[in-house]
């Protein structure tokens, strides 16, 4: 059974829907330590809901040692996986190169369409209704030192409608895609069926 | 039932679906011309086993102004759409502008992953393994002077494998996608259920 480390930034639901997924049986794992950047997000309710320790950790708190601080954290409670569930902080290389292979983010959109930087929250979904784009999704990655540039571990299509609005769209891909993907890949990390060759995921039950 | 004329540069597997669609009835629509960029290629073949007129208009023969001599071609057969079945020649401004939201192209990528200049044939199916996606797919658009930016028509995700060579995943792409969006697109237009709204298409029937 892994340890997972939970990183956050707001309300959370996809951290909700990993925890489930453990809780489930789903993921042969266990959400062991939920840390946000931010006070009073419904995140730390969801943790604490399900008896997960939670706490802050952040730049106002620790100025240039937040990622040491950050480190020390999940090397202190041995996580073997961390997952970004809606963080909206930039991790250092360092932090990365700490747990190289061992962080899981999800965009929403089919990288390498709208991500890198600037492209988070709403933002993404406004550009893909700009382009008008008819099919958009989600995509769980490695996080690499550049902004979701790391190594594709699964991604999901979702269909754009007409009559979408950025709001509407968000909702859908997160439905769809994001809360089915995002437990998906942790369980296939729980079961060692990911390696990383030259930056490629391959599967060893494929 | 639209009069359809298409630019060639190859085998034309993608004409050949449109043919077809076009027979069985799916299309309201005859292709009533066929142009090739190049000598010997296995569209013209195509064309004449379905008794449809095929011709070579390239810059070898008339230079500077092929542009206008296709302009004129398409005119003379008042044709409603032009498509671009594997035409490997980039298109004037001229020409593009002259036949405005009525040329359509498709793409073997979800645009704006894998697209512009450089993505053509293999090389895009080469881009997206390179890149590890584990969705890529194919895109009609309408034709705007830059190179694979015009108005997105239909697109359709298709299931990258670990084992896919750029051969298979372009086999794939096409059987699974191209053959059927391209024709889809197409009958759209024929029966009058597209429109561009800010290089936006938007569906009537939806």
């Amino acid at each position: 059974m892994i340890k997972i480390g939970a990183l956050v930034s707001g309300g959370g639901t996809n951290l909700q829907a990993i925890i489930d997924a453990c809780e489930s049986g789903y993921i042969d794992g266990k959400v062991v330590s939920v840390v946000s950047s931010k006070d009073g997000v419904y995140a730390l309710e969801r943790a604490k809901k399900h008896s997960i320790e939670g706490c802050v950790i952040n730049k106002k708190m620790y100025g240039d040692d937040t990622d040491d601080v950050l480190i020390k954290h999940f090397q202190d409670r041995e996580v073997d996986l961390i997952v970004l569930a809606g963080y909206m902080t930039i991790l250092s290389e360092k932090f990365v190169n700490a747990f190289k292979n061992r962080i899981m983010n999800i965009h929403p959109a089919l990288i390498p369409s709208f991500c890198g930087d600037g492209f988070y929250g709403l933002h993404v979904h406004e550009a893909a209704l700009k382009k008008g784009v008819k099919i958009s999704g989600a995509t769980v990655h490695f996080v690499s030192p550049i902004t979701d540039g790391g190594p594709i571990i699964l991604q999901k299509a979702v269909e754009v409608r007409d009559d979408d609005t950025p709001e509407t769209l968000q909702k859908r891909i997160m439905e769809e895609a994001e809360w089915k993907i995002f437990p998906e890949a942790i369980k296939l990390f729980a079961e060692n069926k990911l390696r990383v060759e030259n930056d490629i995921v391959r599967r060893s039950d494929k």
